[in-house]
């Protein structure tokens, strides 16, 4: 399996990426092609140990950064490494291909270039969801910040199969995210969509509480991209700040910073179910082939563990089953 | 000034609420009508001391549950006191009127007794949000789960002038709950909100991220009410699914069974400052009088802060400044 990946983007340069990408053939027995400048690519590559013919180079001049119109961009930089990765894969070069460059040149350049399933009316960016229990797998996230109740049908559908496929869950609980448990609860788009899911063939649990998504409620939550955007930012966000009050807390007194300190380890071990390093991307579901965004600031460990999700989505076929069950519901 | 309680409504029922009145009446000088089954207050109001001329009970028979249609519950029970309450205060037998009743109920009945203020489009549920910075003000909260750019806009200049008479925030800074900070980010709805808001004479900062609002970011925070539920309890429920998580870490061993007694008052006091309790009740703005929503499971404490807050709105005029500047804009 060849896996392609973009050298250039995320927050830490090709350094991290790189190094992800030589841990990712050593362990995972993947080949790896590295788009991006050849030059600074080979420099890092030359610091390691690896099997030579596992890594291939594709170079590719141009960067996209997150200021750019990403629309524009994917036009106007032809020779950029997101660009010329999702062609490298286009022309069947590779099987899968990660990024953790600019969201929204990915999300441009993959339905300009790999371009969606026939029958999908909109592709969606997904995620796992850190809960209480493990994870939940949530879509749309920001692909589609107004959406029509056949998409979210349709995101229900693909997020059912991923889930099951990839996340390795067995007839996955699929929710719709509400603001009330009820039937006929909701916005009009969540009214009608909840009508469509309910129809559709999949293990539809109805609506969920968005007080009840951090406790592990279900394993697929279905909303739009505004609203998925939302609940994945205010979620960073309320760690991030209850975190950073507790530390202001048990700063206070010698007594409580003597607990902090007992507690350090405790506090670290929760922090880490949060993290988003140890489970890798947000895949783009609803395209012909894999793609999987990695985290910005992905480091090497979270750049591998990308990878890994993009071999289970190739190795698992999701593709090849969306399209089939997109065609027998036409 | 005379502030109509409902006496019947809120999860604990007549004995925290006239608690709650008592107190009101004895530390705020405000004279108290209470609306319900005039036995039972009676009841409960024989257990103290307090001036009799302060406080007068207009019988009321039913009650309306928070599992009934509330349309239709404010239709059929006329007797009910929560509308028996609202005819009350539309009357003018009071000056603004208080309940930890159904939510639903309180909405249709202001709606079809108390009527909006003309000019006013959709009437706002309204909440302050606990911050790492103290507060900020936020509407709607699920009054309107479909809106349109002019509900927004009107929901932004009520929520200004609450915060600056009501919350004592002089020149409250206005900002629009996004998933990004630049002009141009959002869906349809809230871009094109963007663009009215900011024709008005707000001290509009913009787009604000939502992973900003546990920080403090603005004073107040406008979104439509299905997105402003969605902040509201995703901020309960991760904030209960953190401390439970936090709590297990801290049981595991000894030692930080140790540390987490010594930390006990910190972790209290951080609670503390999330409680609801502290800031009263949701007010309902563009409604033609002051109304204001106490939390289902109010106590006394909490049904006196909710009185202090309608004490407050009545005493700073804010519906007729609301009306001037519709007026004004129109």
């Amino acid at each position: 399996m060849n896996i392609i990946v973009d050298g250039m983007g995320g927050d830490k340069g090709p350094k991290d990426i790189v190094k992800g990408c030589v841990d990712a053939v050593k362990e995972l027995g993947v080949n790896i092609i590295i788009v991006g400048q050849e030059d600074i690519i080979e420099k890092e590559l030359s610091k390691y140990e690896f099997p030579k013919d596992m890594i291939e180079i594709i170079n590719s001049t141009e960067v996209i950064t997150n200021d750019e119109e990403p629309a524009l961009a994917i036009r106007r930089k032809k020779d950029s490494s997101v660009v010329v990765g999702l062609k490298a894969l286009r022309e069947g070069k590779g099987d899968g291909f990660v990024s953790a460059g600019s969201t929204g040149a990915l999300l441009a350049g993959g339905l300009f270039i790999v371009k969606r399933i026939k029958g999908i009316e909109r592709a969606a960016l997904a995620s796992v969801y850190p809960t209480k229990k493990g994870v939940s797998f949530m879509l749309d996230i920001g692909a589609n910040v107004d959406c029509k109740p056949e998409y979210l049908q349709q995101f229900a559908t693909m997020g059912s199969i991923y889930s099951e496929k990839v996340l390795g869950i067995s007839s996955p609980k699929v929710g719709l995210a509400n603001i009330g448990t009820e039937e006929g609860k909701g916005n009009t788009l969540v009214k009608e969509s909840y009508q469509l899911i309910k129809d559709s063939n999949l293990n539809f649990v109805g609506n969920v509480e968005v007080r009840d998504i951090p406790e592990g409620i279900c394993d697929v939550i279905v909303c739009d991209g505004f609203v998925g955007n939302v609940i994945l930012k205010l979620t960073e966000g309320m760690a991030i700040s209850l975190f950073s009050s507790l530390k202001d807390e048990f700063t206070k007194s010698f007594k409580s910073k003597m607990g902090a300190l007992m507690l350090k380890s405790q506090l670290k071990s929760f922090k880490d179910k949060l993290d988003y390093r140890e489970y890798g991307g947000a895949p783009l579901l609803g395209l012909k082939q894999p793609v999987v965004k990695a985290h910005g600031s992905s480091d090497a460990y979270t750049i591998k563990n990308a990878i890994r999700q993009v071999k289970t989505f190739v190795e698992m076929d999701v593709i090849k089953i969306i399209e089939n069950d997109i065609n027998v519901n036409e």
